[in-house]
């Protein structure tokens, strides 16, 4: 696989890893912050690299970027890292997830799912296929492969057909992954491959005959791809999917249909009877997930990875997250309110800003309003992960876990 | 006065001078970004403070901060550098250009101007009185006398009468402006002075007998204050404008009323006439204006001070300067283009992000569309008065103006 993965420390189920990529290390636990249309929303990439923040790795969203600039202007532009100009890691979901999300919308069926572009109207197809095309175009160092969500309340036969659904595209995107790769990177001899005609790949992202000379130049270097792990709140089924999830074999695994509408109780059920369970040799991610102390608990059970649109969406809607907990700015009793948002929190934001500042920005409708609050809160989630990351390797997880956790909980002055 | 101005160089009209104020040094020509509501719109002060930017002196909208946060708030917050976050020097205006641009919904007397509040409708009063005191809260550097400002084509009895009326305002300015700082700043003996009570200051927008303590705190040191030259299109009315605001006596002076729907020989037409017979040891401040061009064409008259919106509005609908011209990113030939914004511009956006990049997060309605755009305006108006105030010291402005609007007009390749 194109990153290599090493297990720096564990500290009960929790464990701090290494994963090597040609575009930098990624020490976890990591927190990915989510760059949906190739831009993480309200900052700028000078401040994800920042030392205060120090993303090393950013989410792309196959499912918008293909609507939206459409996989040939990235692939004219050489790729998603070159057309947005960012040079840390990337990881694109397969955007079995948004397909699924539209609802009423789509249609989903053996083939792959058939859904209406919430752009436009058009009709759109997506596939495993066609997501593993998208996604060797886009580049990122990790691929995921193409699931199905079930919903969380789903039954318990619901979630099977969704199961072996998800199992057998799961064969199929690494299939197709590994066709492509072999058609567009060079051989060891340096010569290129042609593409295995087995299945032929639909290449309903790109023109037809396209297939090679599309990605040339975009792909250097071989992807990893992640398999996805799904039975929505049922353990024999979520303990099914991660096994034949890992017999097909990927190069990490992820806990996909998790914060779907499923009780708390049955997410933290599914983290504790899967994450210790999944290869120990092979990186860890829990998709969509979540808030700090969401994060900190899915650690505590195994988990390396994670990504989520919380900092960033709910500081667009005013939200700021804080070692004592949510401040929501709007509220009245911040109007001359001269503290920080966090005085715990040491980032640009808290440095300089008051809360009765940023409060009259949002009040304004200012766009500062937004940047400030998605600055913090990315800092704050970023912050935790790293403290989180050197609580393992001096193994006193179980006490930043608990003061952490306290402190979350005794409310804000 | 509080700030200390010295001119460094002349060439021709244009000259290159330093105003010293305690908030650090601004030297002219010199380009304020616009700070509406305590921000630029878009930007973070960081990037403000950065040397690719390093912008000295940024403008506040007494009438946009008086309604909202309003002047108590700010007030309680220690002044409005304290209230945003901002320490280098502020310039802000008086009010009245907001409430005359209200059109319909104001009603000017001699006393001052009534009008509906834009965010509530509520009804408000501003006079020179208020706005002398308002901005003694806020306490930039830099106040502006409360003027009215007349309509690009008003007939020679309107812009007569206009311009009577901002003189008498202009007094009242004066006159209101000293009796507040004798009443808040403390006298050679460190003792307070009492309120004068020839003409009672109407404390409308603070609490009765809040006066002196209400602003104590806020204002350390005396702010200079500015007075504005009308008459609108009628070059007599300007001349007789400036004598008699001279007269009156202020720390510097500006032009007024211009970029308001008269015709652009007309603004070029005051420029030229009035610019030159400005005290010449005062600075010389053109409100409001303008393009890069207008710009330049103002240094070579004698301005030395310029405010504008154009870089942020303009950014964040989809408008790029440039060393070229006017650029809109929304146009479809910019889809695949990965050239910067500008070849020429040395700037963080135009150093790593691509016109096909920047278009598709604008298409997108992402947010960074108009960051991006806004930071690259305002690197190009800055960097312009930088390279402006450095051919102006060594002598080659002629050839420097020549040059820029030479290269402006070849168009983007």
């Amino acid at each position: 696989m194109a990153i290599a993965f090493q297990i720096g420390a564990t500290d009960g189920e929790a464990r701090a890893t290494t994963l090597t990529t040609r575009r930098g290390m990624i020490e976890t636990p990591v927190f990915m912050p989510v760059g949906t249309a190739g831009t993480v929303k309200g900052i700028r990439f000078e401040e994800l690299e920042s030392p205060e923040l120090d993303a090393r790795i950013m989410l792309g969203n196959t499912y918008h970027l293909w609507l939206r600039p459409g996989i040939e202007t990235i692939r004219a532009c050489g790729g998603l890292h070159k057309f947005i100009g960012w040079e840390r890691a990337m990881l694109t979901d397969s955007g079995g997830f948004q397909v699924w999300s539209l609802g009423a919308l789509r249609k989903i069926t053996e083939e792959g799912t058939e859904f209406r572009s919430h752009l436009d109207g058009s009709l759109r197809f997506l596939s495993p296929e066609i997501s593993m095309e998208v996604q060797t175009v886009l580049g990122a160092e990790i691929a995921m492969a193409f699931d199905e969500c079930a919903p969380g309340e789903a039954t318990v036969d619901e979630a099977r057909r969704s199961m072996e659904l998800t199992l057998r595209w799961a064969q199929r995107s690494k299939e197709a992954f590994e066709r492509l790769h072999a058609a567009v990177l060079p051989n060891d001899s340096g010569e290129e491959r042609e593409l295995p005609s087995a299945r032929p790949l639909p290449l309903t992202a790109l023109p037809a005959e396209a297939g090679k000379q599309s990605m040339r130049g975009t792909l250097s270097q071989r992807q990893s791809l992640f398999g996805i792990i799904q039975g929505a709140g049922h353990l024999d089924l979520r303990r099914e999917s991660l096994e034949r999830t890992a017999e097909i074999g990927f190069d990490g695994y992820a806990i996909g249909g998790l914060s779907v509408g499923e009780e708390k109780h049955v997410m933290m059920d599914v983290i504790e009877e899967i994450a210790p369970r999944m290869p120990a040799e092979k990186p860890r991610y829990l998709m969509g997930v979540g808030t700090p102390e969401d994060l900190i608990e899915a650690v505590a059970r195994g988990v390396d990875m994670f990504d989520c649109v919380l900092p960033t969406r709910n500081g667009r809607n005013g939200q700021a997250f804080t070692s004592r907990g949510k401040l929501n700015i709007k509220n009245a009793r911040y109007a001359w309110d001269q503290n920080p948002l966090d005085e715990s929190c040491g980032c640009s934001v808290c440095r300089r800003h008051t809360r009765a500042f940023i409060r009259h920005l949002y009040q304004s409708g200012e766009m500062l309003a937004s940047m400030l609050l998605t600055h913090h809160n990315l800092a704050f989630f970023l912050d935790t992960m790293k403290r989180v990351r050197q609580a393992i390797r001096s193994g006193q997880f179980a006490e930043f876990r608990r003061e952490f956790t306290e402190q979350l909980h005794c409310g804000l002055e």
